[in-house]
């Protein structure tokens, strides 16, 4: 994809990537393509160190977690000097990651760079978490962040009230927070609404737990934990000793 | 994956894959790894043609759109006679597509099958076409069918409704219907709100357009369209010729 335009007049490029859940299975044959050619890869240093070897030529950049917009501008730096810049993620780029921190960035300091710019999407841990239980998403879902470190919690209290309503599946990121451990029981669904918490899934250490929304236990969730929260019409059984977790397609009212 | 218990006593096997949008590149490694040591492959003729070459050993099963119930009972038959079965899904298998009708049907008919199940996430249509525009998912976000087949129409307009107040970012699939082809303007967002349309992306024909709820030609929407629906806050901008739609992480109100 890079456009050559003569030897000398190659443009630099940045590839904004999603190494999916962990587990290398897991990552496109493009994500692995675009590791291989690669100058310099710069990511937060726990997704950094789930690469694997990187070849002699390539430069490998560690950041610190929540410097999104420091890992955006070097990226345009490196760039510039006409250099193959990946940008690395867990999951995919576009929900809760990388892709929206440089295009805030690219728009605000440097729109005329010339510079080649690539997507490429990943697994998101809704979808790793929720073929682990069957499929919990598999009616209309929403995703959303707890985090209220970027928007006002009202914001997430308002979004969750109206989800109950729309009697929608959830996938919750960034679920605990020292000033907010008890975010998940405002969600309004039921008591006996369907919980499935997938933890480092794909991971080392991963655990998965299929329970309900009165019996949840907080204290197993943690940063790294996606929260399933099912609809009215969510079904769980046993198979073979394992639990499995779906939403029909259908929806009757 | 396979729990082999001895060569006599091995079980059965269902795989439930998603193989992405279209492109091989956007498949993950265990996808391509499942379809390689599959007896049997059972899937939309439209998806089966995606896969390329099949082994000797291999059998391919075509079935029409729509027979997702079929298709999951003819998995259950092959696995009891102890095959490896790979049910294909184009995208993400729990979105809109097998996983669902196979748990359905496992937990309806044969709940105690000794068969293993194993499923296969997969990069779904919202996430491939988002990676084209930047990042328009960049915040919270909902995933929505507009088909009534299997829903009350009347549930659609609500769930449209209540993701208006709650401006989320809206991912829509099956965007069309002879009926009601007029289903996208029901959204009830603001006549500003941009909105990303991509057809057969990653597939031979890949059309994208950026354009707003107010300015938007639904002649140009197909039936392998998803439509993205930017916040209050999402952006766009030009860079190099080229348009990009996001959504920044921050959300003020």
């Amino acid at each position: 994809m890079i456009r050559t335009r003569g030897e000398g007049e190659k443009q630099g490029r940045v590839s904004i990537i999603g190494l999916g859940p962990g587990a290398q299975e897991w990552r496109t044959l493009a994500c692995q393509k675009t590791l291989a050619e690669a100058d310099d890869i710069i990511g937060y240093g726990f997704y950094l160190d789930q690469i694997g070897g990187v070849g002699a030529h390539q430069t490998l950049h560690y950041s610190d977690n929540g410097e999104e917009l420091a890992r955006a501008k070097l990226a345009l730096d490196l760039a510039a000097q006409k250099r193959h810049v990946v940008l690395v993620s867990s999951g995919d780029p576009g929900v809760f990651a990388m892709a929206a921190a440089f295009f805030e960035i690219l728009e605000e300091l440097r729109p005329h760079a010339p510079i080649d710019i690539v997507v490429e999407p990943g697994i998101t841990a809704a979808l790793s978490a929720a073929a682990r239980f069957g499929a919990p998403l598999g009616g209309d879902f929403a995703v959303l962040s707890l985090s209220d470190n970027l928007k006002p919690w009202n914001l997430i209290e308002k979004r969750l009230r109206l989800l109950a309503q729309a009697d929608m599946a959830l996938a919750l990121y960034n679920p605990v927070s020292k000033a907010r451990p008890h975010q998940i029981e405002r969600t309004e669904k039921p008591p006996s609404t369907l919980i499935g918490l997938g933890t480092d899934i794909a991971r080392k250490g991963e655990k998965t737990q299929l329970t309900t929304l009165e019996k949840l236990n907080i204290s197993v969730i943690t940063s790294r934990t996606v929260i399933l929260v099912g609809t009215n019409m969510s079904r769980h059984f046993s198979h073979q000793g394992r639990d499995w977790f779906y939403t029909p397609r259908s929806y009757t009212c």
